[in-house]
């Protein structure tokens, strides 16, 4: 197969509020090849990360992604990690291919999984695809009221696992911090697990991250999740020596495997958090999966948008049976719900499982995209790169 | 002051080819404030760095570069930290932010120095700028002849160092790297220092580049740049215990602070090579080369584009007078060489030295750039983001 064609649909909500909501736009990645197609996501950023595919080359080692990936031969699993080293080269000083390359390297495995008839996973090497325990991802409410409606709102749903995150947390005082752990632990009640995510707020300041540590191990907090700038991995470790019960969670500003293992080998973090819309799609988060379980470290996938993401960051760490908690979307925004035909519904026991399918076993709505896509044109050196078309 | 308006420009050369020389094109910056204005460039993919400037917000933690800077208050340096901290979370996850604030950051500098008639190194806290020593930076021939004649012509016109890099290292058998490596020696003479950049060749394959250390010792280079892909730092570690007298430097691709400081405590390297078109602009390059300092390592500027961006590059370790080297375009294209109206040029003692003129200390030529401006055209959502304007 030849890859013909790589179409990308900006999708967004009426209106975007500045709410640490990452589920308020979309970017879909359409492959075709060989008379199929397959489907991807872009985390964050459209129409940034449709200019990295179609602007024109700065030098040999900043290609637009489009000259990598157009007219390339797709026969098999090879042949992504052929384009993806190609990428890491001929794009390497276009910081934004890694985002724009993450959404088509998920369409060219669901494509390869629709070929040969097989779920993703499989393709992957693992034979079976374990339950995993969704945590209901949320933000903290602007009130602890608030914040405890929210968790009652995910247990009346069933979940057993809820996380809260950005908003106030870290902003305000030390007692406003610990007034929000506490609604969260009474909406959820006794048995649930809690999980709470700073947003990067602390920056590099452990000190401030390290003051919290009590009132979470109180509300009995699995972990802390990015209390630092992506990269501040000393800070990372110095705050997990600290941290007693309370384990350190991280990952989803990784943009290559490298990273990611750096957060694992220096950062010292429990939990690894990779999202295949950033990290460079399926691959090298499967990569990370393999690397955190050699070192006993446990995968989580980051997704805060839609399902075909769902899917995608499921995919790597599927087979091993151990890495239980996943992330889930609990009050995603209607584009991120209404973009594809079916879901990863939790099912009586809480658990969700990877679609039996080929591919990653979604099916886009292409109605459901027409009604939230983005009108975008870009234009250069007198050439139009990029006009938004329907899907 | 009041950030008014931030303006980029977009440079090219009529045809752009895939060779690894990035003065190719260029990404120009105009800040204005109070009456004043400031200059500052993007290193690589100018339409994606301008993208980022105007696209619509996709979340609070994925704004637009525009919506930290426009109508921002600038008084003094500790505003350029403000909005640089503001950036990195409020840009949070839109990966090309960083190079695009890079080229704002320098302007903000710029900007400053010529208000406060200072050059930008004393505002940074150097009494003086030490002068420094130029190697010529250029690719390698495609043939050892041309490596040689490149050499020699860099010796003739007073270069005491040369850089080669890219083209065919690393990418054919041993015997051409020699070839190569011994070519680059002889045209350069006895007595020159010689570097060689090998562009991430190796992505992670630490015996590949260690089978070429016995050539590189062989033809007395100093270092070895960029064996690996910016993050592989267990390579870099691994390759500079085998180093001997070749020491490996590396760090260009760092697109913050801790991005290099990591590639010092984990990677190892000797020379930690910083560009400020990528890092975020000038203040966390002065954070890296203090770290650097702290930590014996050597700091060298990065640049291969503009004299603007020379300048630029040399402030945050002008007063670092034992940090003696410094890369220096040598044969830059025109569109590089025609944007400013003066240079930075070499001494009789074949050295340069930052000018002591207020800001980056370097005038554009507003006539040079008008040449080789790009027309480009960004809409989205019914809205016109950007349309290209003459500086």
């Amino acid at each position: 197969m030849k890859i013909e064609a790589v179409d990308f649909f900006y999708l967004s909500m009426p209106e975007v509020t500045d709410a640490g909501d990452g589920s308020q736009d979309a970017l879909v990645v359409r492959v075709a090849a060989g008379g199929l197609v397959g489907w991807g996501e872009c985390e964050a950023s459209p129409l940034v990360s449709i200019a990295a595919f179609v602007t024109p080359m700065s030098h040999g080692a900043c290609k637009p992604v489009s000259a990598v990936v157009l007219g390339e031969t797709l026969e098999g699993p090879a042949d992504i990690a052929r384009l993806a080293a190609r990428v890491e080269l001929e794009c390497m000083d276009l910081l934004q291919a890694a985002h724009t390359f993450s959404g088509i390297e998920m369409a060219l495995w669901d494509l390869l999984g629709r070929r040969f008839d097989t779920p993703v996973y499989q393709l992957l090497g693992y034979k079976q695809a374990y339950p995993k325990l969704p945590y209901a991802s949320q933000l903290f409410g602007d009130t602890p009221e608030e914040t405890r409606a929210g968790c009652r709102a995910a247990r009346d749903k069933g979940f057993r696992a809820v996380k809260c995150g950005w908003g106030p947390f870290g902003r305000g005082s030390l007692a406003d911090d610990r007034d929000h752990l506490q609604a969260a632990r009474e909406g959820l009640g006794k048995e649930g697990t809690l999980l709470i995510d700073a947003g990067q707020i602390f920056i590099e300041n452990v000190d401030a991250a390290a003051a919290r540590l009590p009132m979470l191990a109180e509300a009995g907090a699995v972990w802390l999740e990015e209390p630092f700038l992506g990269g501040a991995y000393e800070a990372y470790a110095a705050l997990g020596r600290q941290g007693g019960s309370v384990r350190i969670a991280g990952g989803e500003a990784s943009h290559n495997f490298h990273m990611a293992r750096q957060l694992i080998d220096y950062g010292k973090v429990s939990y690894i958090q990779i999202d295949c819309g950033r990290i460079g799609g399926i691959a090298p988060a499967k990569r990370v999966a393999d690397y955190a379980a050699r070192h006993g470290v446990t995968y989580v996938n980051h997704t805060f948008t839609s399902h075909l993401a769902l899917s995608a960051s499921l995919q790597p760490y599927a087979g091993l049976k151990d890495h239980v908690i996943c992330e889930y979307p609990f009050t995603p925004k209607s584009v991120a719900w209404d973009m594809t035909a079916n879901h990863i519904l939790p099912d009586a026991n809480g658990e969700v499982t990877l679609p039996q399918a080929p591919g990653l076993g979604i099916t886009v709505s292409e109605a459901g995209m027409a009604k939230y896509l983005v009108d975008v044109e870009i234009s250069a050196k007198g050439k139009l790169l990029y006009r938004t078309s329907r899907p």
